[in-house]
């Protein structure tokens, strides 16, 4: 072995943020799937909740993906790649991994971003309020 | 909505599990990939744990997977799919999500498969050894 | 923007491996695809050069990739999953992104891995010896 | 091997076409991701500059593939492909590797495409602004 590759996120973190989402999930009587990936947008972990959906799974690991791979929340694309929006195609051009809608927020520690949470099988308002709710177990 | 989804194994039976091969993973001092899918092979629950690695992400989900794909474990498919074995060629047969060596175990309840387990990052005999802890608490 | 995500290799430290490379490229007369990934296994840098082959684009960002994903060399991979070795079928398990043979490095700094090279086009011994030059000038 | 491809475009004209396109990026102070591919579409040079988009790698570079693909600046699809307009859809046509917005221009040379630049992290009008910066160095 070569060396150690950082982890930017630890698997402690993730779980953190991971149960305070599912927390509020429950306060909500939305079962959610609910993951966190690095820094470098790569999984970290992943739960799906009971009666969440597994169309959710990639859904919940690509809007976190997404918060990583252009540093913000996914909720910020939705306006932009609309029919009308500047750049509508946005989702097509990128191999299915990108998400357009909220549910996708960047973990930041001192102006860095760590990793990311990306919530899925609610309406885009519970699984944006989830993923708050996760972020700010962080 | 038509209706609901079976779970066939629950949340907090997967995260029973998945803690189960962590601390045996941390026992023999490994940190790893784990990953617990459904009866359906669909993710349930993942962890990468630090220092782990990123490519065993996919490896541990897909050892899962192949536990639930040909209702048995991974390590059985090893000697078959060899060179001179009678299913050469089965790890490329199938877009790329099957994994042919040891490390994946299905969770079986009352003769029925619920599930299973998927672990990678160390040898093939510590990812097997990992993946066992985590059956036994299920 | 919520904030930055963390640059492990800056495009300048990238384009001074890529072209330590490349010298060592000319110097033994084999043209070559040559990647820089970063800790995370996302692209950082690449060049083609004049007659190296267009098949090795994926090939050198993928020995690129591997490096991070098993936090070692790709040369290391070769024996483990030949047809008679423990972990043979691994290429196949991780849709088509893992290369086993020679070319790929970790870039190391103070013990951790901060990204990675890739290098194809030639003979498994004349992409290592450029990936090696790279390596050195990291 | 039967014989040599045609490089249209060399690695030292790709060179100067990203770093003048990076010159621009930093003159209007945003890190941008540039890809250079050949006639053939196929990738002949990429930079990641620091603070540029992980999610910006593909987009850049299908930028510049769409823009050999379909002969001309991805700028010109934007309309065409619009919900009311005559190929919507077009996106969505060819596995995910179209981009239909601006930000990739064929490079030419005695009225032939020889390769193009693709441009993405800023707005669509910075990263045209920077494409074209590229193409006016080739």
């Amino acid at each position: 072995m070569a060396g150690k590759v950082l982890d930017t996120i630890t698997a402690e973190e993730a779980r953190r943020v991971i149960d305070a989402a599912a927390r509020k999930a429950e306060e909500i009587g939305q079962p959610m799937d609910i993951a966190v990936v690095d820094a470098g947008g790569n999984l970290k972990a992943h739960v799906r909740m009971d009666g969440a959906h597994i169309g959710s799974i990639s859904i919940s690991i690509n809007k976190a993906y997404t918060a990583i791979a252009f540093q913000g929340e996914t909720a910020g694309l939705q306006e932009l790649t609309r029919p009308d929006g500047p750049i509508y195609g946005l989702s097509d051009a990128h191999g299915g991994r990108l998400v357009v809608f909220p549910g996708g927020i960047p973990l930041v520690r001192d102006g860095s971003i760590m990793g990311a949470i990306g919530v899925s099988t609610g309406t885009i308002e519970e699984d944006q309020q989830v993923a708050e709710a996760g972020v700010a177990a962080y």
